[in-house]
């Protein structure tokens, strides 16, 4: 079998229940979730061995969040114990035409404060086939910035293959900070989701992102993937597309692109139960693909089912078996109880 | 008033809160149900006289199923209380793209292994004036298929009109079998829901149902409807069909037919709140009809307006009241509040 | 910062969870909320000073109606305690084709059976700037009646602006009753919500809403408010307009009429949490559109989008930041996670 | 099978849940009781046939009510549906030094107004042995009063035999009217639960109960049933006594008299999870043991057991069987867990 | 009416339900509570008008520990909004010999960032009789103990009584530091509750509290307050006792002095609720009696009454009325419901 | 670490929310547990490492109970999967002087229905230093206890340390069955727990356990355990001893012989959340303390912590850290929380 290993932060998610706004509620539904988790998390239920490096707070929460790791069958072996607290985000899910919020209270979380020298890098990855990182870690501040930097090295030098997705956020870094750093760190990247912020600039030099459509679909970004392909050493870029028709009703499709052909899911509509940690399931679909030897159209198509039924299950975490995801590729307007 | 019982399987229904899996949930929610017994309490909360006639377990798992007939206005003074255990199922409901789920965990139930000369049906049937099936109950085993047998020929005997809801599953038993069975209940058959597994042929002896096409509508049910009519001494033959958009999705519709003409309900649309127990919604408004003497178009629209009012109703069983139904009827597009 | 007072009765509400029925519950939510307590507390999100004036009775049940009050800012100053009991209404939220439904008790209730002279309204609407009221307090009794037309009168002559939701419910008063006693009320009223139940005759003496056709739209009651504008001494009329595609889907839009010109709001399409208390958000987004002075066409926009807004948060109180509304209005179809 | 009728009010009960305060809770647990009602339950579930009556009103509030009583095996053939509303009380559970709290909103309910020829006594008596009311009723008002009067005076004339709990509220009425309209009733009782507020003089006209101590026990209390059994025709007579250590930390007895000898049950220690209905328990216990002709020991133990267990046992209704009253009766220090 | 401000941080509570474990919690029970903020919500509830100055952050969370405060009548003019965080303490209820837990995640908060001149002292204090202060505060960081400082001097400055719980928490700072500063705070502080960790030296120039026994009761404590007295200006010094029986079992009783009398209540046993925010409801207590000039005796026994109420109330705050005070303190060993 | 083996079976558990009647749910609480589950699950919440082999359903309850396990550090490397069900027990907790239910409805299952050449023994006591049964496993049914002894073979032939809570279940098997097989699984075990329902003669040949006296304590069984250690080849037998004063109020405390000493550990009172499993945490706590290596008074001392504490902890699992034991173990008497 298989085994993947994903580093970043896991934090504590307390969402208010139901549609209720954070201001109504007497109580908050708990679960632990962040990127990299999500994937491991994912990934074991699909049937692969994962691991997860990380460091939690040495009190019951840190516990706690390490417990749900194990409960959905990721290893915690190499996960560290102490430093001040576990980073937290408040959620309040919106409905209709009232879009969901997110408060993030995560500086100073004993993942985000701990060091390099910390993590034995050569022992997580020992015998595993694939690393997985997200660009929010990075992100989060100059040490954890080179720690993910050393750990794609170690990764590369090891054998393993790698992937990013690089889900830029606003609230952690400047665009441009973000941008030279994903940049940099591309270089032992195999395997990219997501285009932005890396800089892709076309034979003249200029930003190819600036010719973009208002409303760009699979098409507009081709010419983006080719100068990744170009410009770093990518055996894989793929990217998802999210139509939002409310704030429950979306559409759904992929682009994946292996450097000579793009491959191009259909689009589904999904109405949506948590949409938190849905590209964290495109991307547990595509590495499983990838770390499987699907190919591209199969990649892409799984990746997308993985995807979208994320969006019908609570949690950060895409608890979907093979089974279930093979199910929903093979009969895909088959809505009848499975008895 | 007229009184109706029905024989069968009332089972523990365990279901996952809201939309979670069931690897998720700290609780399972509980209600009780089963094919008849939803349509004795759904009968009774129209206003009928009811009897339910089964067997559970003599502890608290037994009376619970016991009291929540009795909480809907079900007589139960022919239950049995006896045996092993209480029949389990399992549901998951899912949303949007992703299926529900029902594990099955009855064998061995205080039911399925009880003889039919503990139950006492003359009894049973007294100043009864219909007899209630369904498909499930014979397909238990051998002894529960007599006893199905039995208790309709003693219905018939003693001048109740009797109904069967077909209702084939195919994890009970075998399609060849479940025709061979359900093709020899059929004598005592007055009121027959559903048309498979029965076998139907046409002049030529070829099945009638190799002939329909990809996606059958009413129309291409009303030669086997034909060829029940020739073959079985049947009153009405009613039907459902539904065409599910979505997990949470469906639209609906039904035909009837009184052996002379086909009657054909208006297309629905519902969105679900839980679809179980909703095919025993139709049953129980088609037999409510019936032995109220509702004129076929009549009949056919009161029980599509059950069957849809159910997809809006949590639990197994129908809860709507002679009032809300009517509303309904008369009301199909006015959605305001009722204050 | 401006203030405005409404006065009207706080009820208890019982409401079965999720879409479950009464008789299936085995537990109520408990809000507090009632349609001029519902602008109040609106108004106060809103970042207004507001305060609620009524009587509720002096043990623990008014006190947690107080407290609601007072918990989403409403000043309760002059608050009265004492009488028998609180008014209470409990309700069936419907899904569907389902209708909900609502069942009053609240007859006798300490605000139906207080008296005029028991308010200090002079004080009341000191440092006030608006007030509020609607027509469901006048219907309760003619004491109530009495009460509503002397606070007008007050708060006119203390130089307030008033407004009035006419808000006709059948259970309360007949709708002839009602035209009398509302007409009466309309001379010391500066903002009118709604047409009905006015006695609006056109230049021949005839009823000018017996010409309205079948469904009617925003042009079809431009009449009946320019006869409003000729009989009563309005600034401002307003009105919605519902089009229920489902008891969970509706679309919405409203005029408003300064008396010389139509303003309409564009149609906006609402899945629904809670119906309850969207009118009384409508006029909470039109009062405070106009207290502060917005130009007609930004009042019914502003007023619409609080409208459309409540239909997604649970219990009666619309609790919508100004931010909340303000960033809807400028990103009418951005339905992403706000980070 | 022995019939037992009762009547009288069934009340909707809404509770804060656990021991949260009124002000603090966003919910209430709900059940329905009554003195009454709660009897006619534990006498179901001990195995007797049981009636209840009264009125309810005609919604799903009443049919809520109803469907309860049906839950528990109570026959509510004889229950009436119309009037204005269900009374409610409030309960807020108190624990250690900090007392329950109960909120009463009764006044104007259906059986509150219902009216004496409503109700068809003959049938309602028809084929029971014993009927059963409390002191409750009778304070409701007048008209109720009447009815409570010439119902023992038909269930007399039938040949049942009556009970009274004698239940005084001072909320409901004075202990001076309270003494003369119990004295009135008590022509007609057979078995009578309590001592006060009935007039009991001594040989010289004086008080008895002017003499008793200040904490008195049960021999205190025995010249007081000996002047009951002198001035009326009483069966039997019957006493709790609680001496309360804290608020949820009970010691419980009880004296029963048949006019020759006293009969006291040994004292039980109970930690409470709910008072409320306890004294029902006890009328229901010693009502189940006199119907059946146990000696008086056995009576007023089994009715002590019975009263003792309910304080174990959430909601108003005593939900024990007889299993459950047997087994405790017979291993009263064995507190295992029974598989 | 009596106003009293109280000053420091209000923090987001998260407990685990029940008596469940943090790791085993799908939820956490929300309030927002800190030893200040306990204080004036308690005063409030009582009948006092009270004030909390602090700074919360400007977002849902902090939205809602305002909305907390107002809702049980706390004013909150002089709130702040800014800052990064809200101070959080996780709460596992321990039972019978398992301690209960507190996991603290306070650094950060936007009060603990706050600075002295961000506060309108003076506004803060307008028209107040009384400010109290912990000794939590001050050991939040130098600036906040400079915060506190000042806030006691214009306080005196401005003619308030003070009064300090001194609350040494050894997560916070080191005894010695504590001392140093608790010390320093005396000069302006009126009446004092606790008495560590103040240097109290004997004649000697020995510390008293080195000579105090193993288990030291009330007298034992005397010659310590005496000393407090000949140190500082103290009116009142108070101090409560503690007899631990087991996790949810306590004795309880406290001492106080006016520097010529001790006044001791009487010992009260209290089974547990919620264990947090009982010395604060002691303070409540104290403050309200001194306030409104109860005699000493009357003083401590109602601060007790508080003290020993609020461990039967669930959350950080001491929802006890006056009358529920009262009626205690009246009827100590009346456990009845209160109808 | 050392590692543990445990092998058994692990059920659903449904038990009714707080104090509730089976009758009167509408939710179970859902946990899995079995006595050798909750040994494996307790030691490695200890520390250790372990491991659990045992049969489950192919479906999502099998996994669910499967993550259970990983969730709180078991290794199921070993876990067969497959079989008709998973066992069910249902829990009515008692309270005061009702006592605890369990209803069991565990016949048919994975487990109970495996085969001993399933299971690869060898493979799962590689690299293991202990192996734990209960003589609940054996009693299943022949097959089981043949794979029982068999495994107790296998572990003591591969050097692992084998340990045995007798566990006698009169639901199971008869005692004269239990006593003739657990006698003969007696030869390959090491630590006994429990000594009925072995056969054990005096010198005479007779029953010693028939001289017992009515209440007999720790010091009447010496004599049972030292023919214990005669008739068998045991390191160590230990007892526990439970004085019930109520259904939530036990006095507990253990006896340990080595064969030399006896050891007896000090009497505990516990009030209780949670019966179940608390002997299973007393066998964890005896495992730890030999495979670590701890004197027998240690040994004693902390198995009856971790069987106390357990009473305090919800669930059938012993979920105490090794910090938690050792604190309690210290600190005996001290209540106060831990912050």
């Amino acid at each position: 079998m298989k085994k993947v290993v994903t580093m970043g932060e896991i934090m504590l998610r307390l969402s208010a229940p139901g549609q209720q706004k954070i201001q109504q509620t007497q109580a908050f539904d708990v679960v632990y979730g962040g990127g990299e988790a999500n994937v491991a998390i994912g990934l074991s239920q699909l049937g692969l061995k994962t691991s997860f490096v990380s460091k939690l707070p040495d009190h019951a929460l840190g516990y706690s969040a390490n417990q749900q790791l194990n409960r959905y069958g990721v290893d915690t072996e190499q996960m560290l114990f102490g430093g001040e607290r576990i980073g937290i985000y408040y959620l309040e899910k919106g409905y209709s035409i009232r879009p969901s919020k997110v408060i993030y209270d995560r500086s100073g979380s004993s993942f985000a404060t701990s060091k390099t020298d910390e993590y034995d890098l050569e022992a997580a990855f020992q015998d595993a086939d694939w690393f997985h990182i997200s660009g929010i870690t990075p992100a989060l501040n100059e040490e954890i910035f080179q720690l993910t930097k050393q750990s794609l090295a170690v990764a590369k030098r090891m054998g393993l293959t790698t992937s990013c997705d690089l889900n830029y956020r606003s609230s952690l870094w400047t665009f441009e900070n973000a941008r030279k750093k994903m940049t940099e760190l591309m270089q032992d990247v195999d395997v990219c989701i997501g285009v932005e912020p890396l800089q892709l600039l076309d034979a003249e030099g200029n930003e190819i992102k600036d010719r973009l459509p208002a409303k760009p679909g699979p098409d507009d970004y081709k010419e983006i993937m080719q100068e990744m392909h170009r410009k770093f050493a990518l055996k894989y870029i793929a990217m998802t597309f999210r139509n939002q028709l409310s704030v429950n009703h979306h559409q759904l499709k992929a682009l994946l692109s292996d450097g000579s052909g793009f491959y191009q899911s259909p689009e589904t509509d999904v109405e949506i139960v948590d949409r938190v940690g849905t590209g964290d399931a495109f991307s547990t679909g595509l590495v499983y693909s990838l770390v499987n030897g699907y190919e591209p159209q199969r990649a892409v198509d799984f990746a997308t089912a993985c995807f979208a039924l994320k969006h019908t299950i609570e949690g950060d975490a895409g608890l979907m078996s093979l089974a279930e995801v093979e199910q929903y590729m093979e009969n895909r307007n088959s809505f009848s109880i499975r008895r």
